[in-house]
């Protein structure tokens, strides 16, 4: 009897679901833009919205760090962001005996502040609607040329809005699939200095086994400073901290550059993807994680082997979330209902619709091409499997191949400019992790023998009478592309110096790419562009039909979104609670990794006030490219960084389930404790708590 | 336009496939049983079909060896097998400096001929059907009773043909579900000694890579022989192996044990597993792979993990192509339009759909159960995830608490019959890998809290303060279950000797025995019980309806399957021959294992015919277990030896697509050209050929 009644609830559930989504957006889901932020709808569900000075004083202090987001919380650039978000600026200013796990990053006066290498900022400071201009040069221009004007207007729009200022840059955003053409404008700064960087023990505690969980028990906060001229900026923009506690139900704005959803897929496009890239990546994932586990089991920590085992683990738990959540009863069924929801709407518009014309049965085909060569074009794009030195072989001889046909005939990415922008890249002195490249160019090579074949051409000329290991232990011990000087020259130098090379990696990857350039041009002509040509229209039409009712899918452009305060109720009937404090974080212990206390935290666990809130869960609806966003209340005082998900978040790519879907962030309350009682940081308690 | 056809093509198939899979069985489709093949229906189909002798010769002369299949072919007992079907029984024998992926065993006179350890071999002496008198036992008892009924009865049957004869064994096998139970008799063999086996490096040429692949290299094949009391057993009823090479499209039969197959599991019952069990079983699969890889990078061999790894790859790439079918474009399809067959012949048959009423939503209900609770069931009931020592742990603490209950109420695998068989298990010194061992129950605890979390009650109980290779470590290293006497008295000892034990294996299966025990419950109560009452209606409603007509899904009993030789057309057109010849394998070879050639085949190799046909793709209907099968010719003369199947091969378990399943067998001429060449083991050959 409990059997039956789940099952009815279950299609209760997905038409719930389908409705939700159907309209646009309901409960808190929604990755408005500042510039379009639907004021009526969330006053009417929540009893308040914020007001222009609202938006615009949050919008000043809300940093992009390029891939994390971050806000200004005092009048000196002092930045808050996430843990996660400056590992790697901890590791490339530790010594070489430093254990980050157990030793935080302190710096006890400003004069320790150490700038971050390659690290930028920038924050947004003026938005226009640019679509009337960029529709005007277009206008009777058929679809190629119509693209190129587009394009070159959008040059000179850019260039008229950076007025030659090198701290400043500018970007036109193709919102809604280019329905609504956005100029953003944004102050750069690039000397970003590292404040405070807890210990990894404490800023990712719980590790691998907690990712993507709640209840969740992390310190993941870190302090950055931006300076100009050698002096902390100047930032009168910026945002309080607020120091009293997050209560139940409380209203919450995530404010942030979140990187990517899906949420306009076709249901083809997405099934593809779990039919074949998602089995995949996770094999492949899964086996790498344990190689290196293995390798790592006796102590030994080759370098880069630590950060690739994070991002291996991450990586596969997202995927393996997202995955539980497209098969979890009900999903595939909202997203159904989802789109045949859009297909009625657009029947009943048939000036609409006659545009979009057979746009589904085109992403069919193009999804059936993708599934033909799917394996074979990401084992092959996969080059080097994230051995650097590899790919940046694969791209010296990708680019002299490239760069002797016409800009229009060449594959993605290999544009001059692109190839101007990797050579900017090649001019950089990279750390080079000779025995993870090893490695990884082996696993490479053997899965590539492994779903190709050892009679696929490509396989045939990779190995020839030697071992994927053998292979990769040669190439990568002789490769002279370690030098940067010899890997500009080896790209300035064309088909000419790769064909007179006798680099192992060169010859390696010149002597595949017959194959690889193939397939990768196949699945561009056969996926790629019908599919992003019929998407396209699509979303056109959506947008023509819905308007600016809906929010535009994410690309890392700026973001609010409204939510509460709120736990969950799990599917097996567990209530999930809020909060977690110190007291849990203390019960929750271990005495072994990632569940041991760093030693400063174990020192303090007397002094911490244990009812302090430390994570919160709330129904705000973010994605990766998120964390580190300031969590904000209704006075739009900083309450919390947003630093994560539930596992049900990850499915938020496709659909934002407003039952399940939560973000975990890092409270204001347990941050400030922290600084002042395990890091005896009362400087920057100061800086924050300053009226 | 080629991908518009290629659309309707796939309709086109998935129709076709419908049609052969809903009539039953058509082409060479059909794990036949000896007692009711469809002489007619081959005839047509073929010009030929096998008369009563020539099945009871073949039937009298097929030998299972208990997994693997094999073929009586001398007149002292020579037995003809896989090489991988005795990879065991060499490492058993081989002593500690013996590289056996170099070294071939050859028993140069039978003096030298050595007992396989444990192994033993059977074949079918006689067949009968007893249905109607299990029937009689039954009649007028509710469902219960008739299965308790039944119960006894075969326990008398079995007790009457086995006649206290050590050397006979007699098991009922319930036929289409029990629509026809059939008593087989069986003559054994327990001596049962090892004439050759080939160097890995031949016997398994191409590794994983080419593992269920073809165009395929390898000299798959191993010569056992049968003893009776200390002498070779007279054989009279042997196979000839015929010298003279295979043809194009010649008519073959394959005899033999095929394991298992789930061509009448209902979708539903399919989806829940490729939604839960694969996802979960290749994740753990591909990491453990790694872990085993890498630990043995460096030429380190700990023991028993080359098998753990080979078997491991061996289960991951048999998933992985079960998967590549069932998501291939109109397999679903398939599968769908049998059910609907099904279906609508049974809405015909009113008197037998009363019969089954909602089977099918008791099938859905059961599934969604299963969906909520596999992972937590998987994960619990994977117990030490393979490590022998915590797996014997398990056994001990979970007989101790069934016993106290009564034999209904126990969990499967717990009755008083199976724990005596337990009990005589234990007995046996096994070897004791202890590294392999402490990998893997390490494995098992990281996973167990990576999946169900650092927070449940099970992992709590597992890992306390403690890492999960920190347990392991312990209690691996201190456990007392590597003597055998201590496991019997453990056993022995019940719930008493549990509570009292100090071993931390014990200790570690008691503490977490609380929730095992309670999710394998629920899994048996809530999936299997009422799936397997679901799905018994269905297959007596399939035989009332179709008959013998089609052919039971196979669970290790003797079959015979027409077919082919025959190559296939990959879906993207390129035509894949049916012959290899020892001149490819030449061609094949490299200097790196897995495809370099064995020493005494690099100095046989100008010796050897290079137009020996080595290895021969044929359309034969097999599945595992069928391993070591004869390949008969229409004389019933051996003329190979099954030894796997191509990449479609794996979707057979579900369904047998006639266009792309092939068996992978090797060719007598290979065998016998190599027998004399390679290993100068005329002995065998003149045996083998002797009139």
């Amino acid at each position: 009897m409990p059997q039956r009644q789940e099952a009815s609830l279950i299609r209760a559930l997905a038409t719930a679901l389908a409705l939700v989504v159907a309209s646009g957006a309901a409960a808190d889901e929604g990755l408005w833009t500042f510039e379009n932020f639907p004021a009526d709808a969330v006053r009417a569900a929540h009893g308040f919205a914020p007001d222009q000075t609202w938006l615009d004083r949050v919008r000043a202090a809300t940093l992009s760090l390029g891939g994390c987001t971050a806000s200004i919380v005092s009048a000196r650039g002092l930045v808050m962001t996430n843990h996660h978000c400056v590992e790697a600026c901890v590791a490339a200013l530790a010594s070489p005996d430093q254990d980050v796990l157990v030793t935080p990053v302190l710096a006890r006066t400003e004069a320790d502040e150490k700038t971050c290498p390659g690290q930028e900022a920038y924050v947004v400071t003026d938005i226009s609607d640019v679509t009337a201009r960029i529709r005007a040069v277009q206008a009777g221009l058929a679809a190629v040329q119509a693209a190129a004007a587009r394009s070159a207007e959008i040059d000179r729009i850019v260039a008229e809005c950076e007025r030659g200022d090198a701290y400043r840059w500018c970007e036109v955003a193709g919102l809604y699939s280019g329905g609504v053409e956005t100029l953003y404008g944004y102050r750069l700064w690039d000397d970003v200095r590292l404040v405070l960087a807890p210990e990894s023990a404490a800023g990712s505690f719980g590790g691998d086994p907690d990712n993507f969980s709640f209840p969740r028990f992390a310190y993941d906060v870190a302090f950055l400073r931006l300076y100009e001229n050698g002096e902390p900026a100047a930032t009168p923009q910026h945002l309080k901290v607020r120091p009293t506690p997050l209560s139940e139900g409380e209203m919450l704005f995530v404010s942030g550059f979140p990187g990517e959803t899906g949420r306009a897929d076709t249901l083809m496009h997405m099934t593809m993807y779990t039919d074949t890239y998602y089995p995949m990546s996770m094999s492949l994932g899964a086996e790498l994680r344990g190689r290196l586990i293995a390798a790592m089991a006796n102590g030994a920590k080759p370098r880069g082997f630590d950060a690739l085992l994070a991002g291996t683990e991450n990586n596969f738990k997202r995927e393996w979330t997202e995955m539980a959540s497209l098969r979890s009863p009900g999903f595939l069924e909202a997203m159904a209902a989802r789109e045949a929801q859009f297909k009625a709407d657009l029947a009943a518009r048939p000036d609409v619709a006659a545009k979009v014309s057979d746009a589904w049965s085109e992403i069919d085909t193009a999804m059936l091409a993708a599934r033909r060569i799917f394996n074979m074009r990401y084992l092959s794009e996969y080059a080097g499997a994230g051995a650097t030195l590899a790919f940046q072989a694969r791209q010296i001889v990708r680019a002299a191949g490239e760069r002797k046909l016409p800009e229009e005939d060449r594959l993605p990415g290999y544009s001059d400019a692109a190839i101007a922008d990797l050579r900017s890249e090649f001019e950089h002195e990279a750390p080079v992790y000779a025995e993870r490249d090893e490695l990884l160019l082996g696993f490479w090579l053997a899965k590539l023998r492994e779903y190709l074949s050892a009679d696929h051409p490509m396989v045939r000329a990779a190995l020839g009478r030697e071992s994927p290991e053998g292979v990769a232990a040669r190439a990568i011990s002789q490769t002279g592309l370690v030098d940067a000087a010899e890997r500009v020259r080896l790209l300035d130098g064309g088909a000419d110096a790769v064909a007179a090379s006798t680099d192992p990696l060169i010859r390696l990857m010149a002597a595949i790419e017959f194959a690889a350039r193939d397939v990768a041009a196949r699945y561009h002509e056969e996926v790629i562009v019908p599919r992003e040509a019929a998407e396209r229209r699509l979303n056109e039409a959506r947008f023509e039909i819905y308007g600016k009712a809906i929010y535009p899918d994410a690309f890392s452009t700026l973001r609010l979104n409204p939510g509460v305060v709120a736990g969950w109720t799990e599917p097996d009937g567990r209530v999930v609670p809020s909060f977690t404090r110190f007291s849990g974080l203390l019960e929750r212990a271990t005495d072994a990794a990632p569940f041991k206390l760093a030693p400063l935290w174990e020192a303090a666990k007397d002094r911490l006030d244990p009812d302090t809130i430390l994570n919160v869960s709330t129904d705000n609806d973010t994605v990766g490219g998120n964390s580190g966003s300031p969590v904000l209340d209704r006075d739009g005082n900083v309450v919390a960084a947003m630093f994560d998900g539930n596992i049900y978040s990850n499915g938020g790519y496709y659909l934002f389930d407003p039952k399940l879907n939560r973000s975990v962030v890092v409270a204001a309350t347990a941050i400030l404790e922290g600084l002042a009682k395990v890091y005896d940081m009362d400087r920057v308690v100061s800086e924050l708590t300053a009226e």
